[in-house]
C-alpha cells in the first residue's frame, strides 16, 4: 500500500488537514498517509514547491504526493497528475510541483477532470479535500492513472534562481530559511562539482565571510559557516544559533564562492572583485 | 477497525497529544488515530466545538470523534459519549460536542461512568490520557456502547447565534476566522435556500459591501467577495489576502443579506434601509 | 509491531519530519509511528529530555522512542541505543535521554556505530533521517539490538535540579511551563510521599502562596492552586488561567511547601521562617 504525503498550506489550527485525511480514509480505510508540512505560508507557491521538492525524496518509490498551495482555486487553473519513474504528484497546475518534478523522470502529465472520481459536490473553495484527497485515495487503492483524465504535455514551471559562475566565482542564491535559522541556497551539488571547497571561501551578500566546514561543530559557537546541507546544497548556518537571524539573511541573498587567495585573506569582510569595480549585478539573476 | 479523530486545544508543543495515543495504541495496537486540530485556543470550548462540528463530517461512518477541551477537569462535569446515526462522539459535557450533534441523529448518551474503562489511578487534571482516550480506544476494538454508563437523556447545549430573516434582510453572523482569515458565518444551506444569490448583496456590520461570487478569484485580487464555502456556509474571503485582517472582521460581527436594487447600487457602501431610520438592534442576537 | 515514537526539535513547518517519516517506511512500511512533539525548542536538550520522560512512560511496552535535539549533529558526539525493560530509547548522547532512562530500568546501551544501517551517505547535519530513523525502522522490523553497534556502560548524564528537605520544608523547583501555563516542578510523588499536602501550603518563589487543591477547580476562577498533575508531580496552575502568566513563574523558580500554620496564615504573602532571618539560599540548589 502506497503511502500518500501531503504538503499545503492549511495549517493545523483548523480541521482542514483533518478533513483530507477523514475523505481519504473514507475510500481506502487501509491508506497511509503522512505529513510533509502544513505551514507553508498561506498562497506561497514557491515555498511550497520547495518544501514538497526538498521532502518528498526521502520516501520509498510508489509513494502519492499531495501538495495544494492553491490560491487559485476553484477558477481557470488546472488540476493535475504527474507520474514520474518514483512516484505519483497531485496537485494544482500552478508550478507548485515544478522543483520536485526537476528532480525526478516524469512520463506522464493527466488533467484531474473525471469528476467522478471527486467528492461531489465540488466546492469551489476546499479542493483539497473535494478534489486531490479523493485522487490520491483512489490512486492508493489501486486505480489506474489513466482514468485520471486526458493526457497533457505540458505544466506550470516554475521560476527559480539558477546559479552562475563567471571569472572563477559561482554566484547562487538564498532559496529558503528553514526553522534553525539555516540559510539553504540553490547551489546544489551539480554546481559544486569541481570545486575545491575546502579551499575556498563563501560570502554571503558579497560582504559577509563564512569559511567551509564539514559539520555546523566546525567553527566556535556563534559562528557562521558553510556546510553542505542535508538536502545536498550548501548551506550557511552558524554553530549553535540562527544564521538566519544574526547575519540578517533573506530568501534571494547572494551567495558567493570563490577560491580563498591571499588578498581574500587580506581584505576579510569585502571579496576583492567588487573593489576592482566589477559590478555586483553581473552575476544577479 | 473504524478512525479515531482527536480534537483538543493541548497544543503540539507538549507531550499530551502523544500520551493520549500512546494510551490508545496500547490497549488497540491497531487503532488509526487522526488528528483534527490540536490548537483550539486554550478552555475555548466555542471554538473546539466549531472545528468538531466542521471537520468530523468528512470522516467516514463508524469514526470515533474524540474532543477534549475541558476547563473544568476534574470537577463536577460529566464526561459523556455519544453514539448517532454514523458517528460516536466522546468527551467532556460542557457543551463542546453540542455543535456536531446538531447535524447527526443522536441515537443513544451515556455518561462515562465505568471506571473499569480507565487508565486508573485516574488523574484529576488529565482526561484526555486517563478517560477519553481509553474509553476510545475499547470501543474502536468493539466494546459494546452500553457498556460505557448510564444511559441519559440530556447533554450541555452551546448557545449558538442562530440567523434571523426580517423584511426581506437575512442576518448572521460571523462565527469563525480560518487560518487564512476567511471569515466563517452561520448562514448556512438551509438558511440559504431561496435566495437568489446572484441578484443579492453581502454587507459585514452594515457597511462593508461584498459581492457574491462562486469562487476567490470572481473578484480582483485584493478585494472582497461572499462565496459559498466547504462547509456549505457563506464566506467573507479577500482573493488572494486575508478578510479578517483588511477588513477587521471578529467573531460576532453582523452579516446580512439583502436583494441587491438601484438604491443599494447607488448608496454604496451603506445599505439603504439602514439611513430609513431601521435600528441595526433590531436584527441582532 | 512496536510503535515508534518522535521527539525533535525539527518543527512542523519545514520537511524535517517528513523525511524521517519517509526513511522509516522505506524500510519498514508497516511501522506507526507517533509524534511526542516536534515544538521542542531549538537546541534545547534540557527541554527535550523533560518532554521524552513525561510522554514516553504513556507508550505500550516495546515501544521505540527516537529523539533528536542534536546541536552537536556531525561532530564528536555520539549515538547511541539504550534497551530498558519495557523501551527502546535511540539518540545523540547529549543527556538527551538521561531524565527517561532515570524513570527505566537500563539493560543495555549501545553507541550506534553500524554504518550498514543508516542511510548513506550519512549527511552531517541530519542524522534524524540518515541515522536515528533508520535505525528505529530496522529495530520496529525485528533487528537484534545487539546489532546496533559495541556495547558501552556509560551514556551523558543530564544536570536536573533535585529537591530538598530541611527543617520540616520541602524545596524543589519549576522545570517546565506547558502550553496552558501550569508551572509543572521537580516534586515527584517519591518526594511528597508522607507530606499531608492538604495540611500544608504551598510557596513559589517564597512570596506566593498556593492553597492545594485536588483539580484546578478548587480555587475560584483566577485563583492559583497547586495540584498534583498528570505526571504525578506537584504542578502550580490557575483556575481558567495560564499560572505562568499571572504570576510570572520561569522555569528555575523555587517552590516551596511547608506545614501551615497559624502564624502562616496571619503572615500571608510571606513565610514565617523567612521573617525569622533564615536566608532563602539555604535551599536553593
Amino acid at each position: 500500500m502506497p503511502v500518500i504525503t501531503l504538503t499545503t498550506d492549511f495549517g493545523t489550527r483548523d480541521w482542514f488537514v483533518g478533513s483530507m485525511k477523514g475523505v481519504i480514509l473514507g475510500l481506502n480505510p487501509a491508506a497511509g498517509i503522512v505529513d510533509l508540512t502544513h505551514e507553508v505560508p498561506p498562497g506561497d507557491i514557491r515555498s511550497g514547491a520547495w518544501a514538497l521538492a526538498a521532502g518528498c525524496r526521502d520516501f520509498p518509490a510508489g509513494s502519492i504526493h499531495v501538495a495544494v498551495v492553491d490560491p487559485g482555486v476553484g477558477g481557470a487553473r488546472q488540476a493535475i497528475a504527474v507520474r514520474t519513474a518514483r512516484y505519483r504528484f497531485i496537485g494544482p497546475d500552478n508550478g507548485l510541483l515544478a522543483l520536485a518534478l526537476r528532480q525526478e523522470q516524469v512520463r506522464e502529465v493527466r488533467r484531474l477532470t473525471n469528476q467522478a472520481l471527486f467528492r461531489l459536490p465540488l466546492s469551489r473553495t476546499f479542493h483539497g479535500r473535494d478534489l486531490f484527497a479523493p485522487v490520491a485515495a483512489r490512486l492508493s487503492a489501486g486505480l489506474a492513472f489513466g482514468r485520471l483524465g486526458p493526457p497533457t504535455k505540458h505544466y506550470v514551471e516554475l521560476d527559480f534562481p539558477e546559479p552562475r559562475t563567471a571569472r572563477g566565482v559561482l554566484e547562487g542564491a538564498v532559496v529558503y530559511l528553514d526553522r534553525f535559522g539555516n540559510a539553504l541556497t540553490n547551489l546544489s551539488a551539480q554546481w559544486l562539482a569541481g570545486w575545491e571547497l575546502a579551499a575556498c571561501r563563501v560570502w554571503v551578500r558579497g560582504r559577509v565571510p563564512c569559511p567551509f566546514g564539514e559539520s555546523y561543530g566546525a567553527v566556535p559557537e556563534g559562528k557562521p559557516v558553510a556546510v553542505l546541507g542535508s538536502t545536498g546544497r550548501l548551506e550557511i548556518a552558524l554553530n549553535r544559533g540562527s544564521a538566519a537571524e544574526a547575519l540578517g539573511i533573506r530568501v534571494g541573498d547572494r551567495v558567493t564562492i570563490r577560491r580563498a587567495n591571499r588578498r581574500v585573506e587580506r581584505g576579510r569582510g569585502r571579496p576583492v572583485v567588487v573593489r576592482r569595480g566589477r559590478r555586483d549585478g553581473d552575476l544577479t539573476f
